[in-house]
């Protein structure tokens, strides 16, 4: 296996809307980047799971979808040409802060003065319920664990599964083209932003979307891959069919950071921990951002990612130019006091 | 003096880029807010100082200028019709977490859970050069602080004082449309992001600006507030003559706290320490976000603000609320790992 051999300043694993971010940030510093991405394109998950979902707390972007996100970003970093190695993993990591050796699942070769890891949630998949037969369903796209493209359910009858914010807003973005959809959770309470709580709410005023609730999945119905309905049952072992001709399970993602366990850099869990003010990890050199790291009061939101980046760039600043202080904290014209 | 009288959750005083982010975020968990502001209109210095300047580092906007920054941002809040208290300061604050009175300058009287200074500079106002009949050329708008409406400078001669990112900023902006730039600045460095440093190198070997280093203002030629010239002068006494039409001096804003400073939080210099991860001050229920607010390792950009108001809003949701448990992290579709 023989692979690019390439020498930047610093190296962002995770091409995402966090990785992108952070190398805006870099090349707003001068310094040179890469980045690498398991995925055959960036974006990470906006693009692969909700291209079309709008999200809602970007500044200044009122509902933006997460694949016009990513196009924003991308046009946003267009001007530093920024070199990227695609679906790759980053799997060695040796050396020190200013002097790092990556190497990646197709043989390349990165020397990079310091690492920032934007990789979300790591390798990601949905979690798939146990439910008898579920493959040939998964086949023919009856199943899902994303919406690509919603017209795809468009007049159609869907349940959708799972309690968290993933499917308290897939049910109100889809409830404006499906005929009916019904909302499935084990708990009669959902975890999701009180304002979509409440928007909820209305479309069940509305009769568009169902709750059903206490219950969990317990069957698929069809054939040949054609589902007709999705059985239910309570813990008691009430049972229901619903008439659905497809079914979305939003219950979560199985978390993976893969290689990166293997660094020698503390971790929790599936999390990395950073110090707040600079995103460093417990391996200086080496900088955690985005859903893959932590601090007390983390709160996962894509916008706690930027302002990661912002704080991670600045600090890395330090480690490519040893010998220059950075005079720029300002985005806009606030001038120095005392420059007269 | 008489004025209205409110209960709100959260008042948050300071209607510029942070103060509007944070009524979206707590209006996104359900919380009642009322913005207040000093000037007469929304957006802060983005409005009052450089609505027509481009900011680069808003994620996924490349260069938006501050008026459009603000408007988006209108807009982002809009559909929760957000009480509005303008052309009015804040004078007293007067009770605990919970339960706070204040008092505005127009005789108002808010009751709120919770506070949120998002108030910039304070009550901001220009440093002004020492030189003398200065306020003659102010009146007629020869000698300016802001940029309000660039099309002012098309084909002018402009001399731009300072050594910040305001002046090169405007340099690099108005070098587009001016006939010619002086940028005269005290030492021969200048403090700038890296890659403005690098544009302003390029429109000095285009010759629209020339660099007048190391030199200060020394005085205004001209008549009747009719600006024909700028002396400006090194140290050791060179005196030079720059003809030009307008003076652009950016020496940072003075910056003034106002009544804030008699609340008994603590302070240093015109700057509120805030605990990281909630923006909490010294004041139990009263936070500090944006430019006003300072921790360990803070950088000073817009970015960061809209980071800080997330984590004020989901701080306070546990005031606002004392016995319910906040179950929203998620910007996007990620469900919540186990719901099946």
């Amino acid at each position: 296996m023989s692979g690019a051999t390439v020498s930047t300043d610093v190296v962002i694993i995770g091409a995402g809307p966090t990785g992108l971010f952070a190398a805006f940030q870099c090349s707003m510093l001068k310094m040179n980047c890469i980045l690498v991405d398991a995925l055959d394109e960036i974006g990470g998950q906006c693009v692969a799971l909700y291209p079309e979902k709008p999200i809602y707390d970007i500044p200044a972007c009122p509902a933006i979808e997460g694949g016009e996100l990513i196009e924003k970003l991308s046009e946003q970093i267009e001007p530093f040409s920024i070199p990227r190695l695609l679906g790759r993993r980053v799997e060695g990591l040796t050396g020190s802060a200013g002097d790092f050796r990556l190497e990646t699942s197709k043989g390349d070769v990165i020397h990079a003065k310091a690492v920032i890891i934007a990789a979300g949630a790591g390798a990601f998949g949905p979690n798939r319920p146990p439910l008898e037969g579920l493959e040939a369903y998964e086949t023919t796209g009856s199943v899902r664990y994303s919406v690509r493209r919603k017209a795809d359910f468009e007049d159609k009858s869907l349940v959708i599964a799972g309690g968290g914010d993933s499917a308290i807003d897939w049910a109100l973005s889809l409830s404006r083209l499906a005929r009916k959809i019904y909302l499935v959770h084990r708990r009669d309470k959902f975890r999701a932003a009180p304002e979509s709580l409440s928007q909820l709410e209305d479309a069940i005023a509305r009769g568009v979307v169902e709750k059903i609730t206490p219950y969990q999945l317990k069957g698929l119905q069809g054939s040949e891959g054609k589902l007709t309905g999705v059985e239910v049952a309570t813990l008691q072992g009430e049972v229901r069919t619903l008439q659905a001709e497809h079914l979305l399970a939003f219950f979560g993602l199985a978390t993976d950071l893969g290689p990166i366990a293997q660094w020698g850099i503390d971790q929790t869990r599936s999390t990395i921990p950073v110090t707040p003010s600079s995103c460093q990890t417990s391996l200086p050199g080496v900088y955690a951002i985005g859903d893959i790291a932590t601090y007390p009061g983390k709160l996962k939101l894509i916008l706690q990612g930027f302002s990661e980046a912002a704080m991670a760039a600045h600090a890395i600043y330090a480690i490519v130019n040893p010998n220059q202080a950075l005079h720029f904290e300002y985005s806009t014209s606030k001038g120095v006091p005392g420059s007269a």
